[in-house]
């Protein structure tokens, strides 16, 4: 720790919940904050489904970086891109310039993992970003569309098919609510087709839904996804997708299914950039691509660099994992920054306790499963609960309140107003006609 | 008029104010409706500059056209693109499908028009689409960016030099709107420029802005715009554009403006459409690629075929044109499908006649000028009824409440919350980091 030409410098790296957090914590502190990311906007991410499926526009979940650290006098905010990291001159390198840092603090993030099948991506586009939001938004409702002229019964039947691969929480969510879309939304909207007859499939590889909650919590979820109309189908892998559809195998019964729609809810691993900070501190990465810190978030032999987020692997003195979601990203963040403060008077390292506040996820219109300590419930309450939640993280954006009439209002007209088909589709270079 | 295998057949091409309008107005005629449209969406282009500024999400202002025509049982949607017409067979010639009519109506609108100036596009974006829109505002937001980390002080003051290319209503309310941003909502944002810096130009060639206007209005608004900071240059001409910036020739004087931002509002004409309608029908088009119509709307020699809105060019009897204003439009849209009716039914056709239902146009922060009849005034009030009609028009939206809500928001705090910079560069290639 070398205070160097004046206050220490803390260097940022990604602006999602830990990061932004962290260099919040650090607002009284006496360093100088550099916030890089990517991206000028923080997003948050529980909520990108509903961009995804037209109830809410990007901008109802993002907010700009500047504006959120605006009156943070010691944090300053570069838009750029990392690419590597020189550690002997303690310098993150960015496409055009270089940051200096004393202590530097990695919250990358995570994208999607295929798990080596990188040929899948274009038929079956995760759910990570504004933009993959709005793809498969186009996806979705465009499906509807071309579904609507077809005369080929078959082709019909491939248009209405929408297959989600991975049922946690995000796969949960896009299967509840486009079986929702189907049914509801745009019910009375086409004249040829029923949009009613579309078939929802969520397709996961483990014995039930929601591993992360309790097992009757999981019975719940699949239950009342089934009840809505959804597909649910466990223990089932996919072994191929192409642009035709997904083949499915379920025990030793392998099934093709034709679907124009694929959304891939199935796995992660770290950002890319990982790899070059692993590379540049001499460390393997594990084998989601994540970086293995010490139980300070520092990587073992690199106590000036913290790692936090999805892009690290934690696990506490018993060895339970610390789990990949917002509040131990957060947690996280306040604790790195309590440790950068700690040392720089010279006070004693706390230690980290990750104080779980529960998990929870919506299944669709009014349903979801909670679990709060030993609580856990689901159901309509389980869903005001959810909502109530949701809208209180939303607390640092003015757009809570758009938020919650937006939810109202798309709660009693069934309606989803944010149902634009827009840009060029990025996968399969098909312009926008 | 020959009905076929039995109801009349009415195709419109086009789901914008009069297109959208003529729809509905047939919604009790026995005629069978077809609407046409490349976009899943009705666009409120009036606002559009608000999406293009942060102020408001595209799903603000854009209501999906199935949505709007969902009760009306004799209308159904297509999204597809025409590219010719067949007047022998009574045919619109999609890219996969040809639509029958007996009867067609074309409200397709207009696109920019740079004069001859191709080349001049990708430097300076007009507004006409949602897409336009969102890449203005990555190109404005990115301006800033690139202004707060670049080290030579002649590229950073080009950055943050702004041009407005004419000076009719969009042009002036970019203008205005940009300088609120620069000088209230970014002003605490950024560590090493001063927003406040920036330099916004509106360049007009004729002797006045908002030309349309009586010219004692014009003069409020200049000088309302200069207040607010806007450097407005009237008998000015763009004599050229390239990535540095624009060249402008005033009297005998050629300056060139480095800059990073250019935008589009100078002319528009008529939808590239237009050009087989001309074609097909044996008709010339005027110099701005509209076509001139009867008194009907109807093409010389196709009592079949009606042209409303931008892509048409009007005179009544007193050779007085008619305005390219959406209450234009929707007047048009309403008389050609009284038109129809009538013909039906055999009832004696009805006469056009528009009424100017007055115009406005906001220069800013509560500002605006207004002409209603003979009633002319700006200022605060008038900026008070420019969002009221604004509003009222918007009344087919849900999004109405929740558009009232956030300009009530951003106009007390100075912000602007949908400033994402989402994308790829559309134009320069550039990809988003």
């Amino acid at each position: 720790m070398q205070p160097a030409n004046g206050r220490h410098r803390v260097v940022i790296l990604g602006g999602g919940f830990g990061g932004l957090r962290a260099a919040k914590a650090l607002a009284r502190e006496p360093v100088e904050v550099t916030l890089i990311d990517q991206r000028n906007f923080h997003l948050f991410q529980p909520l990108l489904y509903q961009v995804a499926t037209g109830g809410l526009s990007p901008a109802n979940i993002a907010a700009p970086l500047r504006s959120l650290v605006r009156r943070q006098r010691n944090c300053r905010v570069i838009l750029g891109k990392a690419i590597d990291f020189n550690l002997e001159t303690k310098e993150v390198v960015l496409e055009d310039e270089r940051v200096p840092f004393d202590t530097l603090i990695v919250s990358a993030g995570a994208k999607h993992s295929y798990f080596g099948n990188h040929q899948w991506e274009r038929f079956a586009p995760g759910l990570k970003t504004i933009e993959d939001a709005t793809e498969i938004r186009r996806r979705v409702l465009s499906a509807f569309e071309r579904a609507e002229r077809v005369s080929s019964d078959a082709e019909r039947a491939r248009l209405l098919r929408f297959i989600v691969v991975g049922a946690g929480p995000t796969g949960v969510e896009l299967a509840g609510t486009l079986i929702e879309i189907a049914r509801h939304t745009l019910k009375k909207d086409f004249r040829r087709i029923n949009p009613a007859e579309a078939h929802v499939l969520l397709i996961e590889a483990g014995p039930r839904l929601l591993p992360a909650f309790d097992p009757d919590l999981s019975e719940d979820g699949a239950e009342a996804l089934r009840r809505l109309g959804v597909d649910v189908r466990l223990k089932t892998m996919v072994v191929d997708i192409t642009d035709a559809g997904a083949t499915v195998k379920s025990g030793d019964v392998e099934e093709t299914l034709p679907a124009a729609t694929i959304l891939w809810a199935a796995g992660v691993q770290g950002a890319v950039i990982g790899e070059a900070l692993a590379k540049a501190a001499g460390i393997q990465r594990d084998r989601a691509g994540r970086l293995v810190v010490q139980p300070d978030f520092t990587l073992p032999g690199h106590p000036d660099i913290f790692v936090i987020g999805d892009l690290s692997t934690y696990a506490d003195a018993s060895g339970k994992m610390l789990p990949g979601v917002a509040p131990a990203a957060m947690q996280a963040g306040q604790f790195v920054a309590s440790v950068i403060a700690a040392r720089l008077s010279l006070a004693p390292i706390p230690e980290f306790h990750f104080k779980d506040p529960g998990s929870m996820a919506t299944i669709g219109r009014g349903a979801a499963v909670v679990k709060l300590g030993n609580w856990k419930f689901s159901g309509f309450f389980a869903w005001l609960t959810w909502l109530f939640v949701h809208l209180l993280f939303l607390v640092q954006f003015q757009n809570r309140l758009l938020v919650l009439m937006q939810w109202a209002w798309n709660y009693v007209t069934f309606n989803r107003s944010a149902r634009l088909i827009t840009d060029t589709n990025r996968f399969l270079g098909e312009p926008e006609n």
